[in-house]
């Protein structure tokens, strides 16, 4: 068996697409949704992923704005910026680019973004109404991963899910959405961490197996069903001497081996990765359009 | 094998005696915890409930007020005094008993109690902030379902628990509390449901199973593996013509047939059912405790 290769980049586009008629449709009535983005020090990863996004937006018709803060930033001086985005009218949505420098304050901050305007779905507010089954913005990452399986034909309601992973970005807000009731939802899911014993016998008992451990390698062959479907969350960095960079973009799965025997596999990059960004921008054009039926019209500076 | 009991009702009453002498600690500071009941209707179930959550809270030296409004009341009128308790110095935990007569003002109603004093845990940022890890009041069935499992000396780090149910109040929690890191957590959770295609095959490869499905003979000797843990958190009045009242309470389990097969397992009644009021009991004085960390204190009438 050769896999199906999920491509995430495809499929992004796909979504773009859907997303440019959105924004045209917004701006007939004369709004353009707008992403303010907060970025603090100068990590180049952090660096490369704003940037990422900022292009995402223009390209998709989205207005964005960066706040860039300097390394030593306090607590209040970050804890200003959002609430200044939060009263802008023209942002719909708002993005503090993590790890934080000083990590201690992560919490405060995006505690501090409005529930309203947390288009990465990571207020506790956001993270209680997702579980509950009531409106709210998903995180990216994901709904990306739903997307992707919902996009490619892969049926998710009555599948049995092994999840390897219980981050609250990617791993533990999943096995909630998954087994939610409804589209996207109604699979079984079963959550694995470090603290599993066994691993294996969990995810050979799945017929998709999300890998989000943060770890080369931690899914092998042998650990998967002949024909499962395979999803790869793992964004990791390992040294190649044969690149220039001298390091090369690696999941959390044994690709070359799943490739011979899942039905479906997604590759590392151009997987989840690109998802990510694309359900950024929609939760932003989703928040311009509740902005819109709620009566708060908005009109940033470029649309006229 | 003849299973282990686990008794509810003696695990309860020993939590209940750690939790008077909190309370004894408060009362020397001029504390005493407070509860604010609100039952709309006259529906004898919830009347019964409430009457045992009242009794319970006597016996253990909290405070509380009812308040009964008719089965008429409006949305406007039930957050009325809900919001007065928010305001009530008094009060340090609010219950609304559920079902309300009309469901559909419970969304409202349940995201107007003050999350500091959402005992039950049943508001967003409360469930948001659990499934983050951050401190919250933790939903009372779930919470007393951790401590039967954790007070019996059942492990639970590193076991594998199949949960049957993924309501809102039950099951969905659960599963959050028993994968977090640390104590009472850190198990594998295989969250099932009615989508769940071949239930038995999830429930016999777990260490414990927790039966919260709202049905009757769900879990079958077949369905367990021999040595398992079996917790049951149903609650359904089934027809019984040799009882005086012509019902009887029944749990989700073949408890007849699993007391022979499992390690250990829950009766109903006397298991899971008297943990959720003791763990009310723990919240509500656990907001008290709060109260006077953060400085607020608050003197109810009864106490000089």
């Amino acid at each position: 068996m050769k896999a199906k290769i999920l491509d995430g980049k495809n499929i992004s586009e796909q979504i773009r697409q859907e997303l440019r008629v959105r924004v045209d449709a917004l701006r007939i009535l004369g709004i353009q949704p707008g992403l303010g983005v907060v970025l603090v020090g100068d990590d180049p990863a952090s660096r490369s992923y704003v940037t990422a996004k900022e292009r995402a937006c223009a390209e998709t018709g989205v207005y964005s704005i960066e706040t860039h803060l300097p390394v030593s930033s306090g607590r209040n001086e970050v804890l200003d910026v959002v609430r200044a985005l939060n009263q802008n009218p023209a942002i719909h949505g708002i993005l503090v680019q993590l790890p934080l420098p000083d990590a201690s304050m992560e919490r405060d901050v995006l505690e501090t973004v409005d529930p309203d305007k947390d288009v990465d779905g990571f207020h506790p507010v956001n993270v209680g109404r997702m579980v509950l089954g009531l409106p709210s913005f998903w995180p990216c990452t994901p709904h990306g991963v739903l997307q992707i399986l919902s996009r490619s034909g892969i049926p998710i309601a009555g599948a049995h899910v092994v999840i390897v992973g219980r981050s609250n970005i990617v791993g533990r807000p999943l096995a909630n959405l998954l087994t939610r009731k409804g589209p996207l939802g109604d699979a079984t899911v079963t959550l694995c961490h470090t603290r599993t014993r066994d691993l294996a016998r969990h995810t050979l008992a799945a017929d998709i197996v999300v890998a989000a451990a943060g770890r080369p390698m931690t899914l092998r062959a042998e650990m998967v069903r002949s024909g499962a479907v395979v999803i790869d969350v793992g964004v990791n960095r390992i040294p190649d001497a044969s690149r220039k960079s001298g390091m090369r973009l690696v999941g959390d799965v044994a690709y070359d081996e799943l490739v011979e025997k899942t039905s479906a596999i997604t590759p590392v990059p151009g997987g989840v990765g690109p998802m990510t960004i694309t359900m950024l921008l929609q939760n932003t054009i989703e928040s311009a359009e509740r902005h819109l039926t709620s009566g708060k019209l908005s009109r940033p500076p470029c649309a006229s």
